[in-house]
């Protein structure tokens, strides 16, 4: 059996073959004498055109069918050079797996994006989601190579844990207790020594800490794998279950970090112009008109990098009305980010943040007052990377912790990487869904995620 | 600064080069005026000799470094064909990042793998770990590049999940309440609608469900992502934390599953052959003599296709004495397949399992007593990946369910993919972890996963 892609990407070597394809109706034309048949199989954006004749043995049953049948065509491919399709297969043969009825829900028609999350399992099959999904496989590709290629180790951290240094109120608790027979000890609590792993358990929402002890062993580590918060806000760009990669390197520090960060989007945002053009066409048309020249630009830019307290400046002399004022002491809101890039016509790089609105595994600068941490801003998007160079004194980091309460038995081994050859290193984290919504225009977290978890919501 | 990889892979080009490497000291020996120090990056298996010449402005300090202190190197490459290791580099310039001292667990000597996963965060350090993980990440590698250069879509199905069809005292429940003020509903039992989610959820154990969903729009897709059991067991080849490659194949049947199989482990086992090459051999001297025949061979072997039955035959023709009486009603056991892949010399893909034993998915064989289910074997490993052809009959689905005692409310979406487009579909499942062994010869689980997570023990 052939897929339709492999058409499409050797028309001579294919010029009057016989192939055997199997796929989806999307649409059927015909009359008495003949008819068309739009035929998808999901290898790649693009259908084929099947050529229907009515010495077919059951033509009258092929003409019927429903958008959404699963049939197996047999037939010779003839190239069309003069049609919009490069190609059609005139079927000598059709075999009729499965004919959908009335009750099919999708239908040769736009439904809207509401209609269907409601119909998840459904909707990789119309045009918006099968481009937006074979992106975003596109684009994890994109991303192990570019890592992998450059000499970087992929690392499963695990994801449960027994630390709760995020703090707890942001981490799923795990348990294979049964909630109405729970244990108590003799105070009446919970006897938490009963679980499966004899604590209180979380699925963390970080793979950093653990990534940072193998970066000081491989000297670049990756990790690509899903992440949880228990946030109970219903935004567009929060789920509860989401994706993300955390790179960590060892001998680097906050400007060799940007290099890394800023050559890393460069190449994945490539690899996807490369691949995934008739998808991008698609978005650019449909759904996020630009999308193509932002990307396009986007590669070609320098990326701007500015101290925290630049950008403030810039804000303030601005003689803008803002939401939210801009301080020295304070983070940068959704419209400081869209202004700075617009200011610098391009992707900006806010380094050098007041150490108390960061979090305490930061490297904390000479003056004391500020971290070495970047974030990465791009236009029409936002924040899309965070990342620091990570305290690497054993001395500085207990006192930051003790500072911010933390408790420090649980990641006891984490202080000691100070301790046990510490190195100038420093890391990053993209949220993989972020990314996937930069490159394809769509707006809502839950339409890039093929099953999206937020509140109240955990269908399918 | 240069990776020690580099200069490995570029020696022509790096000779009489000045190069900066951050590293760790594995060892220094040195007299009053010169000595040797073996340094390593982490950037690949092997490490670097530095030449140390007393006129070093620190030559006392380093000359005195412990295993694993950090170091940056300043100098030149010197080509040195008559040694052992290619080359040397003659240090102008060391700076002494961080000395580590008596209380660095790490030695350079033997440690046992046992007191090793005690120190799971310096372990990676170790010449056995830094060959494992980084044959890991290989590994990963290669399984995404044989299935997106197949045509493959990566899908990131979810793990958090309310439907419990897998059995949900396999699945660890999940929750933002507290344990110890749990809300009641009228009848005093908890109620779960005050959860997140509103109902009780489950971190899934499997992807195939909703890899079968995509794999109704793309055809060809694969997951490939952590996965969690709660089994209380404590064996060299169970970890409540793992992590599976779960692809599913639209206008498959069994025959052409176990070609793909087939073709994509030999891929993988070439493909890590390929890159690994020290690590491999390091591994076969020091942990699994014979590991490079093995990986060798079965690229090369032609594997054998036989039916469950046609095993039993074997066995009870073998006249041997076993544990487990071979029938034609049960599973194989350990001793079996070591006797089959004997038998056959070889990989064995054992297929069409009694109906009764397997999942409720299967699609059921004409005979009503088999499933086209299939099962790989390999010689000293055992099972390494199962797969089967998916039940495509909404009717016989759904009888099996009922059946089964298979709460149907919550997978009505899957059930339905029988009705909207069902076709001939099958799909596998490989333990990334068994993999790992297989490929890496470490017979214990815990020692092929970074923080390896089981009963009792959820460390770091």
């Amino acid at each position: 059996m052939e897929d339709i892609k492999q058409i499409y990407e050797k028309l001579d070597f294919y010029d009057k073959k016989q192939v055997k394809i199997g796929g989806w109706v999307k649409s059927v034309r015909s009359n008495k004498e003949f008819g068309f048949l739009d035929l998808s199989d999901g290898t790649c954006f693009k259908s084929a055109q099947v050529i229907l004749n009515s010495n077919l043995k059951n033509y009258e049953e092929v003409s019927r069918l429903n958008t959404g049948s699963t049939i197996v065509v047999e037939g010779e491919v003839k190239l069309t050079p003069q049609n919009q399709q490069p190609f059609e297969i005139v079927a000598s043969n059709i075999d009729v797996f499965c004919a959908t009825d009335a009750t099919y829900p999708l239908q040769k028609k736009r439904h809207s994006v509401e209609f269907l999350r409601e119909i998840a399992y459904l909707r990789p099959r119309t045009n918006l989601f099968n481009a937006v999904f074979r992106i975003r496989s596109v684009a994890a590709m994109a991303i192990h190579s570019y890592f992998q290629n450059n000499g970087y180790v992929y690392v499963n951290t695990p994801l449960l844990t027994t630390a709760d240094c995020e703090g707890s109120d942001q981490m799923f608790k795990v348990t294979t207790l049964d909630f109405n027979k729970l244990p108590k000890d003799q105070d009446g609590k919970v006897d938490m020594s009963c679980d499966l792993f004899g604590k209180t358990t979380f699925i963390t929402g970080s793979g950093q800490l653990h990534g940072e002890a193998f970066a000081l062993a491989f000297k670049k580590i990756y990790t690509f794998g899903p992440t949880f918060r228990t946030e109970n806000s219903n935004t567009k760009t929060h789920a509860n279950e989401f994706w993300m990669i955390e790179p960590e390197i060892a001998f680097c520090d906050l400007e060799t970090l940007m290099d890394i960060e800023e050559d890393m989007l460069k190449n994945v945002v490539s690899f996807v112009l490369d691949r995934c053009k008739d998808e991008l066409a698609f978005l650019d048309k449909f759904v996020s008109n630009g999308l193509l020249d932002k990307l396009n630009k986007l590669i070609g830019s320098k990326f701007t990098r500015i101290d925290h307290k630049d950008v403030i400046d810039i804000l303030i002399k601005s003689g803008k009305k803002w939401e939210f004022e801009p301080t020295y002491e304070s983070d940068i809101a959704k419209e400081h980010e869209r202004y700075i890039t617009e200011y610098f016509n391009g992707p900006v790089f806010i380094k050098n943040w007041p150490k108390d609105i960061k979090a305490y595994y930061m490297k904390v600068n000479d003056d004391n007052k500020t971290v070495a941490a970047v974030d990465l801003v791009v236009p029409l998007a936002g924040e899309l990377i965070g990342g620091s160079q990570r305290e690497d004194s054993y001395d500085v980091l207990v006192a930051r912790c003790k500072q911010l309460g933390i408790d420090t038995d649980t990641i006891d081994w984490y202080l000691n990487l100070r301790k046990f050859g510490s190195c100038v290193h420093s890391g990053f984290g993209m949220g993989f869904e972020r990314l996937v919504m930069y490159l394809t225009g769509v707006d809502n977290i839950r339409d890039v995620i093929p099953f999206p978890r937020t509140p109240q919501n955990c269908l399918f």
